[in-house]
């Protein structure tokens, strides 16, 4: 199972985005705190998050509390600062991929120790950077991708086919 | 150049975060009436859409004038009833990639005439869908990817990078 990481995500709607987005994927979504919002029912509300009880979810007071507890992890870091390009990783079909805030990205302190492991999406000309969301499902689906779209429905809805 | 062309979508915000997408992919965006909103500036703002001016955008009064003004136009569908993955597809560098509105996807009448270019995402269990931003983010990078990111930025902000 993919694990998907946000860093102290600012924005409710984004984290709710992302969710649903790993519900779809069948991916495990990890949030380090501080959020910059409250988990709460109003709040996953109005992201539209009705899919959230589907969603495996945990949350860790830090950093170091994540790597404690998933200990061994293969992590990659999502950042504009990456040398690699995403598509030129491997995703282990375990791994974990982690994004930072919105305003700010993986703090240096975090990615210096992760050269190796940081992977960053191609933009055209200056544009300061796709949506959180957007990152995610780009990175997420070609970590699917790569592993064939395991667990998932790959057969198509044929039965909704009526034409 | 790659091609999102939106059939009647619904929900400005998304319009506006998948225009955010098309300027960083470099991609242009067709939109194809009615929408189910203005395209003024106040709803672009609120959409937070400050990269609309940078963006290569077309509207069409329907289906009938895309068809007309982009003939030849090899065109993908992305519905939810496609038997096709879209990583099975071989994405011409100048196609166009195609997406219904936000709740009822691309009518039937059109894709019974595109079965064989029709293309799905694959998700996990009985979820609806990923979110209409989402899914134009998924598939514009597999078809850059395919295309190797031509025209892009693809040695990385090396010179942002301090560690």
């Amino acid at each position: 199972m993919l694990n998907i990481v946000l860093h102290e995500p600012e924005i409710p709607a984004n984290t709710g985005n992302i969710g649903r987005t790993c519900v779809a994927a069948n991916a495990r979504l990890h949030l380090i705190e501080p959020l910059g919002f409250r988990l709460n029912e109003k709040n996953l509300r109005r992201a539209g998050m009705d899919y959230w009880d589907e969603l495996d979810v945990t949350t860790y007071i830090d950093f170091d509390e994540f790597l404690e507890k998933n200990e061994g992890a293969r992590i990659y870091m999502a950042t504009t600062k990456a040398p690699n390009v995403y598509t030129d990783v491997r995703y282990e079909p375990d791994c974990y991929i982690m994004f930072g805030k919105e305003s700010a990205g993986i703090p240096e302190e975090i990615l210096v120790k992760h050269k190796e492991d940081s992977i960053r999406i191609p933009m055209a000309g200056d544009i300061r950077s796709l949506n959180l969301g957007n990152s995610v499902a780009i990175i997420l689906y070609e970590a699917l991708r790569q592993n064939g779209f395991a667990g998932m429905n790959k057969e198509g809805h044929l039965h909704r086919l009526t034409w």
